[in-house]
């Protein structure tokens, strides 16, 4: 009987799947390209260093929050890529990167099935899923150590089957704002707004929603530091954050025959350096202190910053670009925690102004020496360069269609979560911590610690 | 004199070795193969990857036990790839990929000295050395907090000199198992066999011959929690190692001319996703709690099954067989726990029992697109795809032989240890920890810490 | 207004700079080389391992130092990056690798800027940085725990713009050692002498000038030993530092065609093996404890070693070399505690010492299959391989002057900061820790913990 069932499923799947594949096994489109192996090994190998992000995420925000919810962050840190994984198979790829509807939406790709097991189409994949992970993950330090854990399945859910692939879908799936008439289209090198001001001003809206930690702000609404447990584990993490966006932003090029790889990796190293140099600094005539935890910040708005133009501008503009970021990160956490928003690792400084800043810059300093994603027309050009204002046009609207689409979309699923299922633990929980109540273990149970 | 001595050496070094060498420069390979550059720096940073994963296995590990032997893991952890690196490079890398004797061992390449000394020979001896690293540290996992010092060296020495190097040449060096009668022979893509559970198995030896430590068991025989003292280490572990997974599994093609690579790295990420899912929703469905430990070794175990089948199968099939990774550790931790013994992070679950299952979901469902590590035939087809059950049985057979070799040959190794040398530190140093009496450090003296 | 300001400076760059731009795009570049992305693909990736390196340094630095201090460190580790970037990128590029003068200095290519604008341009520059880096960043661990935070600017600043690049030049920038009369002049195949020699006696220089810790010599003026505050962080960071290391010596063939790379992967891991091997073994017959802290270094000591050799010689010799770096970073370790010298990581001793030795090593052990880059002539011989005392000699020269010019300038620096600004926290302050005073923020506040 067993081997009955396993015999027929046999015969569903070969007729079903396999019959339209493409290309699964690579040897076709080895035998039309003998050159695409570098390409492939190109994109693999930096989108195995943009996975390896997420250790970089986890140790930050560990690294930025309190040791009695360590233990939560790492569960949710490993969920959201998980739930990433299988939804972005399941539904986000094939809304981003499917057949093209009116300009709005992608309609095919669903499971990977079918046509879709094909060698290349596997690797467009795997780069995709690293990005959409990174979406993601940048949610949660905003909603950090207040939030449910069932919550988090439910918003990396929503925003990886719609939020993130269908705003992608507008800009690098061949969507309408790709297609905008200015410039070259509203363009995004490497996803300042799509990863970035996105995840961002998602994060914002959960962190509204939610409200502020307990103790964040006192009585008369003054904020108040709430240190993290681990100055060297946010270090590490920004490090390893800085490692992978060398997989990042060099690898959207999504072909090692694109020489300007080497000005990318250049650029994006150079942001990372001005923007923590710059809010060291700022921090630092301010209190005399050199704030370690503004200057990692700094480096990662640096990087978040140029990840949009790293591809169509010279060093001197990265090094700028890095400069404004970090100033504007110091004073967007400041804007913020004014007005009685907690952000507990800073997320929304970060990825969403700072996104926001990076497609604008586009605008400013790309410079026409480089196009779209090849060396060939049309090329890039802002307002510096002489391209007059038309790009800067383009980057502007997308940045408000980014910025408006990501909060009121993660303003409603938080909402009607908060409604339904209910997102915040209780007081006492957030006091004691979550690891205890929600995982059943503490992170450091051989330790002696405080609660503060 | 001195003088002398030097100029003697040197002519019978020139004489005995350099004349032997093939092409120690690579001129003629690359002469012979203009497309060669490729495929080294793919096995090599891939290799580099798998290499990484010694970090990985360090953090895991330290994670996952307590404060007390933290130095004594690091120790460990370092030393046993020290040992692997010296001794595979004398001994086990000629008796697994030397030439053939009789399908049972190899018996050249000693030393990597004369015609061994050759750019392509090197790229081998590194390719296989990482993996070689990989098998032996898999075994500290399970006899952590208790094993003496000294008997790592003994048992590292005789896992990387003899028991890995055998089997591995049965499956990878063109021995007995990879020529069975049964579909392609018995075969194993990057190792859920031959890294996974030979060290799963070798572990499994030594945890029962060391038995449990202090305070596992209550007197009634049930098993207590003995938690770990970084919950964030160990998550931290978990990413390096999928990260460097994504060398293991895809460099094991050895040539990026091999475009699956592609289709190979989407599998093993399923994989691992799928795992983590299913373990944490198991557990939480029977504990109400969300168990961070049991999603890390769910994430792993997904890794592990999905090693052997990664080039031989579609996406879905990967998140299948992650799901049942997942289930299948969970169980298992429990099933070993049950029975009195006590592996501290799960290493005979995560890789003894998922390596079996890797090899068997091979001859389930490889879908027969691809062949042994090429396009070309013999392809590889399961039960699932129409091969009936041929590619089942040399699976079967040849994780039956696994088993059989590591844990029988690990049992003798940890008993004559223990008879000769004794392998088991005294009670009241396992109470006090290994770090002081053994290395004479604790690892965090800054703190203070408690012994639990 | 503002609208005109950037019109007029979109000129000025315009004539300015891209008009000299030499292959900005890269297209004229692939053009003429269609193998170009492979070998492009292979520096880039392995830059960015050397990058991760930064990493490695701040884990190592903050495991051996003392939790008071850990946020400083931390500070400081991404602070000698971020002012290498910039300053390397506007001075020390130019007098580094620019056109040569008299063989003492290059001048050209400030600032990245005209026609520097070139995919292979930033391509070097990319590979230069991140060495220069590491150089900056090995100083910080010999003056860690009592250096005043303003001064890390200072002579970040000094090494990367003087001290680093003019010696650099004159090994790699085509500069007087690199045309010594004897040998193939003086060689380095990946900077033993240019990175690891300078940056360690620059930092003895620096250990020198600021004395010892408070409490690091008795009355009686011996050393007493200071525990570092995480074993797991300082073997994380060992990991680390070895992994990237692949990046370090392969990557400086700066080319994937030099299938020599496979031979250079293996060898750097063989030194780093033995040498591990060695210090734990020699430590363990003196003290019968199993020192992982001078394990950790052992391996540190076989790579810087095989640093410079490793393109040159066979795997059985880079064992030779890692031996006996093994044995004396150990020695070395001992002698400069011994002279009142406090170095907190042994910066002097695993880089300064063995710097030298593996420039030695070239002159004894490079086996003459191979060239300075490359597979053509003039290949490397050392005195065990027929080559007579020639290569030695010009070794030895080079290990003189790298010695001298960076001791030499080191001390200066630190003397002069010492007398403009001062140097050295206050005594209080070095009780208490740096990290409060300097920084506002502990880097562990969940912890309970001392200040021993």
């Amino acid at each position: 009987m067993l081997k009955k069932v396993l015999l027929i499923s046999s015969i569903l799947l070969s007729v079903s799947g396999l019959a339209m594949a493409a290309d699964p096994s690579g040897a076709e489109t080895l035998a039309q390209n003998s050159m695409a192996p570098i390409d492939y090994v190109w994109v693999l190998v930096c989108g195995f260093l943009v996975f390896f992000m997420q250790a970089g995420f986890a140790m930050v925000e560990a690294g930025f929050c309190r040791a009695k919810n360590a233990t939560n962050l790492m569960a949710k840190n490993a969920l959201d890529f998980i739930v990433a994984s299988l939804v972005f198979m399941a539904f986000g790829f094939a809304f981003m990167m499917g057949n093209d509807l009116g300009g709005f939406i992608g309609t095919s790709g669903w499971f990977l099935h079918g046509e879709n097991y094909d060698v290349g189409r596997y690797l467009t994949f795997f780069w995709q899923l690293v990005f959409a992970g990174t979406a993601a993950t940048i949610v949660s330090g905003a909603v950090a150590e207040r939030l449910k854990f069932g919550a988090y399945f439910v918003y990396s859910f929503i925003v990886i089957a719609f939020i993130y692939p269908i705003f992608g879908h507008w800009v690098w799936g061949g969507g309408w704002l790709s297609q905008l008439p200015f410039g070259a289209g509203h363009v995004d090198f490497a996803g300042s707004g799509v990863v970035h001001t996105v995840g961002g001003f998602v994060a914002l809206a959960g962190a509204i929603v939610l409200g502020p930690r307990f103790g964040k702000f006192g009585k008369d609404g003054k904020p108040k530091a709430i240190p993290g447990h681990s100055i060297t584990l946010a270090a590490l993490g920004t490090f390893i954050l800085w490692f992978g966006w060398f997989g990042f932003n060099p690898g959207s090029t999504f072909s090692a025959h694109q020489l300007r790889i080497a000005v990318v990796a250049v650029n994006t190293n150079m942001a990372a350096a001005a923007g923590g140099a710059m809010a060291i600094l700022i921090v630092y005539l301010k209190t005399k202190k050199w704030d370690v935890g503004m200057m990692l910040n700094g480096i990662l708005a640096g990087l978040v910053a140029v990840t949009a133009p790293c591809a169509w501008i010279e060093a001197w503009a990265a090094v700028v670009i890095g400069l404004v970021a970090g100033a504007l990160v110091v004073m967007s956490v400041y804007f913020w925690e004014g007005r009685g928003i907690d952000d507990p690792v800073g997320a929304v400084s970060v990825h969403g102004i700072n996104g926001v800043w990076g497609l604008i810059s586009v605008g400013l300093f790309a410079d026409g020496t480089y196009g779209l994603c090849t060396t060939s027309e049309p090329l890039v050009r802002g307002l510096f360069y002489g391209g007059g204002f038309d790009q800067l046009i383009a980057q502007v609207i997308g940045a408000a269609v980014a910025v408006t689409w990501s909060f009121v979309l993660g303003f409603i699923t938080f909402k009607l979560m908060d409604k339904i299922i209910g997102i915040r633990v209780t007081p006492q929980e957030e006091i004691k911590g979550l690891d205890i109540q929600e995982h059943g273990t503490p992170a450091y149970p051989n330790f002696y610690s405080n609660n503060n």
